[in-house]
């Protein structure tokens, strides 16, 4: 059995982090299924999916890395081809991946009471993101 | 059809890690399954699941790569919510994700010699891991 | 419903990236399943897979962004292993990871049009890759 639904979101651009995991959980709740594999992705090339204890310094120190890894303002070949200012958004996106796969059973989700699954926003504007919650399963 | 067993691991703290690769195939050997997706997950928020080639030299080298990104004894924001002392174990582990997904077919993982599932634990403190092994498929 | 292919793909060496998406496109096209998830896998520890908006900008981006992470002329613990020179390649491919999941509904990629899956090459040596496309579900 598979039970897809799609959900949108409205992030304020980079540094921005949205708790999923609700929104699984009710999915879940919502199906039929009680075993199997929960995977959280978003469409887009500048945004990308993890778990993390979402609290505000955790997500704020995750955000000051990915700073030091792809600094915002400097050279990035992406900006010559488009004129854009987003080729920090795109490294991030591809480091850290668009999905995240948890398995579920007993209709609960493999996670720790501190792990919430989350959406990171890298773009530099603003933007209406997508996700998709996909439970394959029994 | 699916297949889920939940392991436990002892870990020794940050720079420890532990290869996976037969606890995924004895549950492959163990369940009816022929061909489909095998995901490993770690719950919790300081640890991480990827794939290397499991001899300590490599393994190493990744632990320095993330010292070098997020180092231990650094200024986290994590560190004023909870008066912790892992917040490099948190960012650490969101980069790298709790989980990893496998095609198998003919009861044979897609992996190579050289490449095993490999659990990184993050924390300052030795943790006993719990660790999902799902089989998802026919 | 499972369908499981494998593809073989010539790589350049290290910096070298293929888009896969047509390829996991055919694959679905050619497969009797309508909705589900998609997982797209390399064989080795030498090469990742994420997704990227493939424009020769981003992925020089990215590929400048891993030779500052683990340059490819540093020491590696690894090297005195095997005497080998890709000490870089297996960081870099561990922390990406070998595999992306997407889920697919009426036949379509949960992607952006500006956002393709990718493998990229990490190794130091031309190396001929096998990719596993899996479709799951129904």
């Amino acid at each position: 059995m598979v039970s897809t639904t799609t959900h949108e979101i409205r992030t304020k651009g980079q540094g921005d982090a949205h708790d999923l995991t609700g929104l699984v959980e009710r999915a879940l709740a919502h199906s039929d299924l009680r075993e199997g594999l929960a995977t959280v992705s978003v469409i887009g090339s500048t945004a990308g999916i993890t778990t993390i204890e979402f609290e505000s310094g955790a997500v704020s120190d995750l955000d000051a890395l990915f700073e030091r890894l792809a600094p915002r303002h400097a050279d990035y070949r992406h900006h010559l081809r488009w004129h854009d200012d987003n080729g920090s958004s795109h490294v991030r996106a591809a480091l850290l991946g668009p999905s995240v796969s948890i398995p579920f059973s007993g209709r609960k989700l493999a996670l720790g009471t501190w792990q919430q699954i989350a959406l990171f926003e890298f773009d530099t504007e603003p933007r209406q993101r997508q996700i998709t919650v996909q439970l394959l399963g029994d």
